[in-house]
């Protein structure tokens, strides 16, 4: 009342049950006078300690969601403070009177650009809801991505009522940054006059937009970007990620993402750690949900490995065919990775994890096939010359399956708690003998898959197809 | 003031911006006093349409969300009214004040319980979330999962903080309903003394307890309980199917169901319809949203059919190995549903249909190897006697493979808008060949995996693997 009296327009008033405190919004401008009446009115109250003196929050501001037929059958609320938490932003105070045509939240000024656009996207653009992409890293698989997204917009805006925005492209050496998004079709001559990459400026700009439904999508093998993702997904950033080093790193580091994922309700996916787009961990994950007991793992999951041991035959040589493999894109870039068998150890190691196994990489056993020698090698020109120079060591190798009748397989195991990887002679009856080019294949013996095991198998390397499993990763993180 | 004057204590107050309208709650029994009052106050206003006269609604409850720290990094109030819109609590008026130590919502009196169970979990249980279950079917499929849950229940809260709760079991005959949850060690005793079946009764049961997290699990092959589904999807409660009937009705039916799933958030899954547990319909989802296109499905889709032209041969009879697969649950009740492909072309049917194709059952091209008069009898019996009869006609079809050095697959295609079922001879080099037992096979070829086939191959029949296919189901709703 003695606001009212001295001509101060109350925008809003919430007194909750039990509180015993009294919530008003007002105009800035009018905030100290405020005070001093409300001060002054209750000044007994006060210097008796019975009220405390009226305090003022600023930097705030007031949105509505107005409307006539708000009651509709599951609550505007719900949906309109799920929208504003999912994408972090803190609500100070609520007021919505019984007659539903009025909710009123106090924000801090700070989101309400995001407030808003969340909430118009959620209720008047027919559901079309727009992702924000952060992604470094646009190299073989990383210019695959970029091309999708731009060939499939048209499909996802129709189908799934969704439209991806990139906003920062990087790579090692620059990065570039548009709050309306990129332009697809050139991104590559505007990367040149970008800044200078820096990763820590790259999050902090990231994290100042402060954009709804955002998505950091890392596309490197670089160690240095994964150790990053934790800030991403404590600033309400989702990450996706075809690096295996976040996952293959300690357990402790790991398990440390999955918790901060769970705390902040920020999706880490990684599909394209194992298989590149197959849906292997994503099957794992499903059979493991729903208490389903792994019994073993067998799996080939080198695409280059299996490329090179289908193409190695008496007529060529080894050293030749890892060049192919490198030329064709389905080794990683530095191809000793792949051939030493650290990088099938780290695929492993993960399906191991994700069964629910706390093992740590060195617990797994590496049965190398590559001399001693060449994995010393400094440079990819090198290594391929050592390769050459040991020619008779794989040619002693493939004459085995000449006598045995079997091919060769690189072949990882997961077993009661074990897990070990290596060249194995595989028999014309397995279910490994016929995989060509440079499929995956994944063998999940379970106990309710017993007598036979759960297969899934097709490409696992390439370009194209773990630009595809990112992809997919990024549409289940937006249809979160 | 009036109403303070007159000692009427209020519990709330809530005026929005812009609104117009002041909101209080008081004791029911106050109301009328109040309104008096207040109208009284405001008589010149009201009399000259300034104002409306006081209204009062009735049958609420108010309830309040209280504590100390309440401002964390994401909102209390997004927590709260997202899992209060979730579970289809309308709520009429919201009172929040900037200190965030209170949050006081207005609800029907009706939902209060529900209400207080979901915001306790919510915030309080460490996230043990409680599910509700209301299962139809305890035959074979029915019962393993009946003990599947039971026997993962533990796990499932140790785990993955779920606890599913069994409201109700209902066979053809008797239903039993318990709101505190069935004991799973003995529901069979009890079911005999239950009510007499009657699926209106059902529903609306179920409806009127009102519970939150809830799912309807039908494990039949019933037309009649098919029916039902959209009943549950418009009432907040959410469908786990093995029945095929309803996606395997006319197209307008199936998108029916599915617009009603979006439209009222509640999910509406099927994983079973196609290969039992194997994550068949799960991958092909995930291809086609992530904007793959589907070039052709080629599939073996029967465990029962695989099963018997795995065992026919030389020294056996057809009749006698259709009995076995009967035996051992390959089958559906009816045999003749799996024999004259009818199940396999629901099941490609269904396939085509989520990979985005407008088709019908009559659609498909069905190349029957059962004589008409086998499919013309009216009991099991009978029919086993028919297939005896025509024992000449199987092995005759049997010796084509002989000649060929083959092996009988049924195998169900679709490719260009067009699919078929029927019987093939497969040779040896294909991958189809050294199917086991009762595995399904699918082969996806799409935009992306062009070469090579994306591959899901695995026990595709048997009612422990279909139970535990629905269960990864009730569990994909529950993490929702």
């Amino acid at each position: 009342e003695e606001i009212s009296n001295n001509n101060i327009n109350i925008i809003m008033i919430t007194q909750a049950s039990s509180e015993h405190s009294i919530c008003i919004g007002i105009q800035k401008s009018e905030a100290e006078k405020a005070k001093k009446i409300v001060d002054e009115a209750f000044k007994y109250e006060i210097e008796s300690f019975i009220l405390n003196a009226c305090r003022i929050e600023s930097k705030l501001s007031i949105i509505a969601l107005v409307g006539d037929k708000m009651k509709n059958h599951q609550g505007i609320s719900g949906k309109m403070f799920s929208a504003l938490g999912k994408n972090n932003i803190n609500v100070k105070a609520i007021s919505q009177g019984s007659s539903e045509r009025n909710i009123t939240a106090v924000i801090e000024e700070n989101d309400v650009k995001k407030a808003i656009n969340t909430l118009h996207e959620r209720f008047f653009e027919q559901n079309i809801k727009q992702i924000n992409l952060f992604i470094i890293g646009i190299g073989n698989v990383g210019s695959k991505l970029l091309n999708q997204i731009n060939q499939q917009s048209e499909y996802l805006k129709n189908k799934l009522k969704l439209k991806l925005r990139v906003i920062a492209i990087s790579n090692s050496k620059k990065m570039i940054f548009y709050e309306n998004g990129i332009d697809l079709e050139n991104y590559n001559s505007k990367i040149m006059s970008g800044d200078d990459t820096n990763i820590e400026n790259f999050i902090s700009k990231a994290r100042k937009l402060n954009l709804r439904n955002s998505v950091f999508v890392d596309n490197t093998a670089s160690s240095e970007i994964s150790k990053t993702y934790k800030h991403f997904l404590k600033n309400n950033i989702n990450v996706v990620t075809c690096n295996k080093i976040a996952c293959a790193d300690t357990f402790e580091n790991y398990i440390e993402l999955k918790e901060i994922s769970k705390k902040y309700g920020t999706k880490f996916l990684f599909e394209t750690n194992v298989g590149a787009g197959l849906p292997i961990i994503d099957t794992l994950n499903n059979l493991v949900n729903s208490g389903d007991k792994i019994i073993s793992i067998e799996a080939i999951l080198s695409g280059s490995l299996n490329y090179i041991f289908n193409n190695y035959n008496v007529n060529n040589k080894f050293s030749e065919v890892v060049k192919n493999a490198m030329d064709e894109g389905y080794t990683e870039p530095d191809p000793k990775i792949d051939l030493s068998g650290i990088d099938v150890a780290r695929k492993i190691l993960i399906l191991a994890r994700e069964s629910g196994e706390k093992i740590e990489l060195k617990n797994i056993t590496n049965n190398s096939f590559i001399p001693e020698e060449c994995l010393k090698t400094r440079s990819n020109l090198e290594f391929l010359k050592s390769l050459e120079d040991n020619e008779d060591h794989f040619k002693k190798i493939l004459s085995q399956t000449v006598s045995s009748n079997s091919k060769i397989k690189y072949v990882a195991e997961y077993k009661n708690g074990v897990a070990s990887v290596g060249l194995k002679y595989i028999n014309k009856d397995h279910d490994f003998y016929n995989l060509e080019g440079s499929d995956n294949i994944v063998l999940f013996k379970t106990e309710r898959y017993k007598s036979q095991p759960l297969i899934v198998k097709g490409a696992g390397a390439g370009s194209e197809v773990t630009a595809a499993g990112i992809f997919a990763d990024i549409i289940r993180v937006s249809r979160n």
